[in-house]
C-alpha cells in the first residue's frame, strides 16, 4: 500500500516538472488497419538491415566482407548493367531538345524524339500527357502488340500508359473490389507469387486467394488446382480476379501454350477477370521455353473466347533488356472491358494527371526499336543481344551451382530474373527461429546477410507450401560476382547444416 | 397469350443465331463503388468535349472558332512556357552521361548531374532509388527549406520525394482514412478546393468536410468558419485531417501569417493533422502578398506547437516558375510523425518502389538553383523572372478584364494560376440547365467551348455555396492568346446574359 502510494506521487511530480507527451493524432492505433496489413518483402526488414551493414562498412566498422551484395531486387542498373543507347539517346533528345542539332546523335534516334514530342503538349515533355497517355505512344505499342502476336489485332483505345507495371495493376484491381462479406471479391494468386499482389490486396482489402504453382514440375501451373482453390474460396468470398505472372516472379518458369490454354478456358467458365502480368515477356531464356502471350493463345482459341474474357495484360521498362527501372515506365492492355468501366478507370486515372513522360518515352523506345536500315539496328541489337545472352549464361550458372550444393534444390530458371531454391533448415534452427518469433527462412537470410553480406529475400515473403523454406535471388550481378555470390551461399549453406545438424539427423536433402 | 408465345419463340430463335451477349465480370453494377464516387471535373466532360471539338477542327470540320484553347488546367508546357534552360540540362546528362564530354553543357549542370548520379544505384538513373527517394536530393531538399524557411530546421529524414504532389497527398490520406460510422475519419477541405482531395476521400471512403473559404474578402480563410465546420461534421464522423491549400487552387488567395497562425492554433486544440497543399509557394504577385510556411509559421509559435501539430506539406515540379508537369516529380515534408507510423509509409511507398527518377532529378535543381557564382547563374534567373513576372502581369489583365464584364466579379489572383471568377447566369438559363440535368455554370461553359472554343471548368467541380456559379480558367496563355480569351468571354457573357434576360428582369449583377 504505501509503495502504491509513492509511485503514484512520483508520477505526478514527474506530470508536473514535464508536459504530458501529446498523443498523436496519426498513432499505430488509428492508423488505417488495411496499411498496417501490407507487407512487401523485397524492401523489407533484411534489406533494411542490409542498408545498416552498408552503413557500417561505409563507416569503416568490420564486417567478415567487404561490401553488400544486393540480390533482393529486379534492379538491373544498380547491378551494373549498362542502359541501352539508343533509348538513353531517345530520351536524352527528350529532355533537352536542343541536343537535336548535335551531329552526335543519330538520325533515328532524332526522328523517334521528334515524333514523340510532336505527341506532347506544346512540344515539350514537361506538359501533362492525356492520363491514357502520350496518343502516338499508345499507337506504337499497339502495333508492336500486333507484331509479337503474329497479328492478332491490337486497339491503341485498350493501351493504357502507367507508372511502372505496378501502378496498372493497382488501378485494376482498384476497380475490381467490391462487395461485402461473402461477396466480397476474392483474387487468385499463386504462391509463390510476387508481393506487389499481396500487397494491394490487402490495402484494398480483397480477399487472397492462394493457388499453388507445382515445385515438383518446376513451377508450372497445374488448372487442378485452380479448381480446388476456387472451390474453397467460393465458401467465403466472391472469386471475380484470377492473377497469373508469366515468366514466373519469383519461380521463373514459362508458362506452355497448353497450360495458357487451359487456365483460360477455366477463367472463362468462372467468369474471372485474367490480369496477366507478363513483365518478363522478353526474358526466356531456356532453349525449349517460348513466350506466349495471353491475349494471342485467346484469340486462337476462337471468338467466344477472344470476345468473352475480360484480360489486362501488364508490361513495363523496368525488365526486359532495358531495365530501366527508375524511369517508371509501363503500359496495360485491356481487351473486353465494359465501355461504361473503361470511362470510370479514365476517370481514377485522370485523377494522378498522367504517367511520367519521360517513362512514357523510354517505353516507345522498347516497342519501336531501329529498324534493319536504320543507322542505330547493328549497335541496339548487339547491346540488347548481350544483355539477354548474359542473363541466359547466369541463369544456368545459378542453377548449377545451387543444385550441387546438399539441402538445396533449385528449379531451372526458364524465364525472368530470379531462381527460387527450395532450402532443407534442419528442425534445430526451425525450432530457433520460433523462440525468436521469426520464420525459419528468415533466420536463414539474415544469418547469410550477416555472415556473407548477400540480401536475397526469405521464400515466406512470397508465400511457400507449409514446412517448405526458399529465397528468392536475383542474377542479375554480374558473373563474375554471380558466382562469388552462389559460392558464398554454398559455403554458408554447408555450414548453416553442419551447426544444426546433430551427427545422428543428418538428413539434410531437401524433402521431395 | 399468343402474341407472349410468339414472342418467346423470337428470342429463343434470335438466342440460336447469336450468342448471348456474355455478362461482363467488371460492370458498371460490380465496379468499386468508391471509384464510382470519384468525380474530377478538371479532366470532366468539358474536357473530354474539347477533345472531341479538336478533333473535328483537325478533320477540317466548321467552327466558329478555329482552335481551342485548354484554359482547364495548369499545364504550362501546354500553353506555350518554355522549359528551363538549366532544368533540362541536368536531367538530359543525368539520361544520357556521354553528354558530360560535351562543351556546349555549363559546369554547374554537369556537377548537379555527377552529383545525383552518385546518389543513384549504378549511378544510372535507370535504377530504383530508395521508395523515399534519392538521399542528395533529400538532403538538398532539405538545405532548401531551411533557406526558405529562415533557418527553420529540416531533417532531410521527413522528406520524401514524390510521383507528383497529388502521389504524395494520396498517400498520408491513405494512411489517416479509419474507423467506421460516426469514427470514421472525417477530412476538412475548403471550398472551393482543388478536386483531388474530393477525389481522394471518395476513393478512399473517408467523411468529406467542407470549409467554406469568404469570397466577399478575396477567399479568405476565416477560422469561426473552420469552428462552425468541425463542429456541424463531429456529429456524424471524426474529423481528423484539416488540408489548406496555400496559394489557393481554384481561388489564387494568398494566406497572411495571422490567418495560418489561426489556423494551427485551431488545429493544435482539435488535434488535428495538418495537410498544407503549398505547391504554389513560388507564385505569388500581389505586391502586398507574401509566401509563409505552415512549418515557418508553426515554429514561430513556439515549441509546444512546432512539437506538437502533425504538419505534411507538400510540394512540387508541375507549377511554380519551372511548370514541369510530365516529369511527375514533387516531394512532401512530415514533421511530428509517429516513427512507427512512418515505417508504415515507407512501406506503403515501397509497394510502387519508387518515384520516377528523372522526376527526382528535376526536383533537385528547384532546390538547388545556380549560386550567384556558377556560370548558369544569369540565364537561369533572367528565365525564372520572366515567367513569373508575365504570371504576375497574367494575373492583373485577367482580374481587369473580368471585373470590367457586367455580371462578373473576379477576386484578384494574389497567386497560384487561376482566377475563379463569379458569373451571373440569370434564371432562365439556370432552369434550361435544370431540366437538362446539369448544372448551370456546365451548361454555360459549354455554351462557351461551343462558342469560343475556350475551355475552362465549371465552378460545381470545385464546390461553391448554394446558388453562386464560378468558372475555373488558368492565367498560362501567353498575355496576347490569354487578352483573345477573355475578351471573348466577355463578348460571351454579355451575349449569354441577353439571351436569358427579360427586359423587365434585367438584374444582371453578380449578388453582392
Amino acid at each position: 500500500m504505501e509503495r502504491y502510494s509513492t509511485a503514484e506521487a512520483t508520477a505526478a511530480s514527474a506530470a508536473l516538472r514535464k508536459p504530458k507527451l501529446r498523443e498523436k493524432t496519426l498513432s499505430m492505433e488509428s492508423l488505417n488497419a488495411q496499411v498496417k496489413a501490407v507487407e512487401y518483402a523485397v524492401r523489407g526488414p533484411i534489406v533494411i538491415k542490409a542498408a545498416e551493414i552498408e552503413k557500417i562498412i561505409q563507416q569503416g566498422g568490420k564486417k567478415p566482407f567487404t561490401e553488400v551484395i544486393k540480390a533482393n531486387i529486379g534492379d538491373a542498373h544498380a547491378m551494373g548493367q549498362q542502359p541501352i543507347t539508343f533509348l538513353r539517346q531517345v530520351v536524352a533528345l527528350c529532355t533537352f531538345p536542343e541536343l537535336m542539332d548535335s551531329p552526335s546523335f543519330p538520325e533515328d534516334a532524332k526522328w523517334r524524339a521528334r515524333r514523340i514530342l510532336q505527341g506532347c503538349g506544346g512540344q515539350s515533355i514537361g506538359a501533362y500527357s492525356s492520363s491514357e497517355g502520350v496518343q502516338c505512344i499508345r499507337e506504337d505499342i499497339a502495333a508492336y502488340i500486333e507484331q509479337r502476336d503474329q497479328g492478332v489485332p491490337a486497339n491503341c483505345n485498350n493501351i493504357f500508359l502507367s507508372t511502372g507495371a505496378s501502378d496498372g495493376i493497382m488501378s485494376i484491381l482498384k476497380l475490381l473490389v467490391s462487395g461485402e462479406g461473402r461477396n466480397r471479391t476474392g483474387v487468385m494468386i499463386p504462391i509463390p507469387q510476387y508481393p506487389l499482389y499481396s500487397a494491394a490486396i490487402a490495402e484494398l482489402g480483397a480477399v487472397q486467394i492462394n493457388y499453388y504453382l507445382d515445385e515438383d514440375n518446376c513451377w508450372a501451373l497445374d488448372v487442378n488446382e485452380l479448381h480446388r482453390s476456387y472451390q474453397a474460396a467460393k465458401q467465403h468470398c466472391q472469386p471475380r480476379v484470377l492473377c497469373i505472372i508469366n515468366p514466373g516472379n519469383p519461380t521463373g518458369q514459362v508458362q506452355s501454350k497448353k497450360c495458357i490454354e487451359d487456365v483460360l478456358h477455366f477463367a472463362y467458365e468462372e467468369n474471372l477477370f485474367v490480369m496477366a502480368d507478363e513483365v518478363y515477356q522478353e526474358n526466356v531464356y531456356a532453349p525449349d521455353c517460348q513466350f506466349h502471350s495471353f491475349k494471342k493463345v485467346l484469340y486462337e482459341m476462337g471468338p467466344e473466347y477472344f470476345n468473352g474474357v475480360e484480360l489486362a495484360s501488364f508490361h513495363s521498362t523496368s525488365k526486359g533488356y532495358t531495365g530501366e527501372c527508375g524511369f517508371r515506365g509501363g503500359f496495360m492492355e485491356i481487351i473486353n472491358l465494359d465501355p461504361e468501366v473503361k470511362a470510370q478507370l479514365v476517370k481514377l486515372l485522370s485523377v494522378r494527371l498522367c504517367p511520367p513522360v519521360s517513362g512514357q518515352a523510354a517505353m516507345d523506345v522498347i516497342v519501336n526499336p531501329p529498324r534493319p536500315d536504320e543507322p542505330s539496328y547493328t549497335q541496339f541489337h548487339k547491346e540488347k543481344a548481350a544483355v539477354l545472352g548474359a542473363l541466359a549464361d547466369k541463369a544456368k550458372l545459378t542453377e548449377q551451382i545451387l543444385n550441387a550444393v546438399p539441402g538445396i534444390k533449385c528449379n531451372p530458371v526458364q524465364g525472368a530474373m530470379y531462381a527460387f531454391p527450395q532450402i532443407f533448415i534442419p528442425p534445430k534452427a526451425v525450432e530457433e527461429a520460433k523462440a525468436l518469433g521469426m520464420q525459419p527462412d528468415m533466420l536463414y537470410c539474415l544469418r547469410l546477410l550477416e555472415e556473407t553480406g548477400i540480401c536475397v529475400v526469405p521464400g515466406s515473403g512470397f508465400g511457400q507450401r507449409e514446412g517448405t523454406y526458399h529465397f528468392r535471388m536475383t542474377i542479375l550481378p554480374s558473373h563474375e560476382k554471380l558466382k562469388v555470390l552462389l559460392e558464398k551461399v554454398r559455403d554458408f549453406h554447408v555450414r548453416f547444416l553442419k551447426e544444426y545438424t546433430d551427427l545422428q539427423d543428418s538428413q539434410c536433402s531437401v524433402p521431395a
